[in-house]
């Protein structure tokens, strides 16, 4: 048998095998003259793959949450008012991010977990009141639930603030265009839609966000994620000349080179395309298995994962049965309801084998605890939908 | 013949295959039993590797520029006294970083490019002055002076100020001895001496330098260095319960508990020992071969990498003949003399083998650019130092 497990949870996810032979290849030099034409081509393919033709790239070694911290950190001064859209336990960081350089947030909250505000709300809380920023999660990786980015940015612009998306759960998985939806600053992280291990914080800003940079009045005061220091190293190595503020992770920019390429090579709309597929086959899967959702309807619910709540009478002991069948997924994460919902991540190289072969699991796992069903019925059920 | 060509500069160095395998293998989730392990066992090695057994590690996606950002954004308030012994581009950037969180900073210079700054100077400079913060390069990579950390440290802790040392270019290679010499905070990235790829920021402090923490009064004014955030990541990690704030970037620290094991099963004298004799016979061969170093003297010059002049006659164009020659060297770094000299680093997994392809590149190199000299006495140079 397999020892290896399928890994679906919402990042890291599974990666492609070129991706990972770039992870363990010989490591350059940050300026040997190869390197530098693969850093370059990674900065011209993020916007590409961002949609996002006039951005700035920016592709730095850190986490999702050095992503989130960049915009804050260089777009913010103190006492700027920030506007965030909270769907959950990452749009709570949102607010601590941009707290923590001065800006004073108000927050348009879901009216239920599972939820998000309308767009009626948002407007409401945008008028007059002179925002410098509209902060919205893309994807709640805690609750599965989708926003309307494209209505909200034009929200934010329509009323003169920058629009910054998180799309540490989104990008190159879930739709997003960032310069046709009027997106100012749109971050990520590798491991997840973009498909490459944790370790890179990826952001692309556009030139509003960009001019409202080099406008500011104070320092920025976080050294670490200063514009001031990447933007020369980023137009260097994109002008194919080496430049050094800190030392590029070359074997994850290599492999972000090689993930890129795939993502470009399917293109954008049959990635967004296949993304959307598998996840309604899966979610039709789970509806017939008998599970609620998290995400309270279709149009509030994200693509990239599946979150579904445990069926009566069953646990999160669930999670160990699925395992042991060969599938990690991975337990709840919100405040209040963690103990009452599991998380099913589907993004990035992900296929139809292993959207069936998670369900397999599930039902597994399923039948495992007592759970009442026909063995089958959620296969059968994203079969119908595959097949349409 | 061989495509693949030695990588002798003063970091990215030379990887071990286990710790490139490491890096290619398939990603675990971030909270895999197995995972959760390999992170606990990594923070308590680190311990080791600093030889700092009541020391607090910090392991975070990040290059080095934010391993030296994390003192700097934790220890120092504004208008608090900090001292940098400068010895070159790494100290001026301590400097800036330092400064960037409110500090006021006071340098002792060394007299002369390759020099350090004799002890009395940095001691009259400490007196009385109520320096919070004394900050040292160990080995200022563009120069390879190597500083007296030991005799540096007994100053800072005698006149009260929290001793700081930016490991980048020396931990795990050059002697460094945390708790003994009394280093508050040391510091480095994890593609040098410590053997794995670019993309790691490594940071332990001591318990005093945790206390200063603890007992500041304004908040940290960055998000995502922040020790707040991370301090429970890391306790929680040691005993091996996964935590969240940032998810780990998996395969390097699985790749740096390859390397931390590696290093371990040496031996920390043995390793040190081995970089001395390496580097020893290294700077014997260039030496006879007529070449000036930039240190000025052996006591001011680093064994993790070797910075010599090119001989008369010779310029930067003796790089592209070493690397057609399979071996990779880096150029100059330091303004003003940049152009005038070269860098060899020799640290980590590196053998008596890639001293002496080393020096045959380079001998090969010079013999190709007209330099009078007569092959093999640079060998033979190390030959000897070595057979001692």
């Amino acid at each position: 048998m397999k020892n290896r497990k399928l890994l679906m949870i919402p990042g890291p996810v599974e990666f492609t095998p070129e991706v990972l032979r770039a992870m363990g290849m010989a490591t350059t030099s940050h300026i040997a003259p190869n390197f530098i034409e693969i850093f370059g081509q990674v900065l011209e393919r993020m916007r590409e793959v961002f949609l996002c033709p006039s951005g700035q790239p920016f592709v730095v070694a850190g986490s999702g949450t050095l992503a989130m911290d960049m915009p804050a950190a260089n777009l913010i001064e103190v006492g700027d008012k920030a506007l965030v859209v909270n769907t959950g336990y990452f749009s709570d960081r949102f607010v601590a991010v941009l707290e923590r350089y001065g800006a004073q947030v108000t927050q348009v909250c879901a009216p239920t977990i599972g939820d998000a505000p309308p767009l009626e709300e948002v407007e409401a809380a945008l008028k007059g009141e002179g925002h410098k920023l509209l902060a919205v999660t893309h994807v709640d990786t805690s609750t599965g639930v989708g926003t309307d980015i494209k209505g909200l940015a034009a929200l934010g612009r329509e009323h003169g603030a920058l629009v910054v998306v998180d799309g540490v759960c989104s990008a190159a998985g879930e739709e997003m265009r960032q310069e046709a939806w009027g997106i100012d600053v749109a971050l990520t992280a590798s491991q997840k839609a973009i498909g490459v291990p944790p370790g890179l914080a990826l952001v692309v800003a556009g030139p509003r966000a960009m001019q409202a940079f080099r406008e500011r009045k104070s320092p920025v005061g976080n050294y670490y994620a200063d514009w001031n220091e990447w933007l020369p190293i980023m137009e260097a190595y994109e002008a194919r000349r080496p430049s050094y503020f800190g030392t590029p992770p070359v074997n994850l920019i290599w492999a972000l080179n090689v993930s890129l390429g795939q993502i470009l090579e399917e293109g954008m709309d049959a990635c967004f395309a296949r993304h959307r597929r598998l996840s309604e086959a899966f979610k039709a899967a789970i509806t017939a298995l008998g599970m609620q959702q998290v995400p309270v309807s279709p149009d509030k619910t994200a693509t990239t994962l599946t979150v579904p709540y445990y069926p009566q009478g069953v646990d999160s002991s669930l999670l160990g049965h699925i395992a042991r069948s060969g599938v990690i997924l991975a337990g709840g994460l919100y405040p209040g309801i963690k103990e009452k919902y599991f998380r099913i991540g589907h993004m990035g190289a992900v296929t139809p084998a292993d959207i069936l072969a998670t369900l397999g699991a599930i039902e597994q796992g399923l039948a495992q605890v007592g759970y009442q069903f026909e063995l089958g019925q959620g296969l059968a059920a994203a079969q119908a939908a595959l097949a349409q």
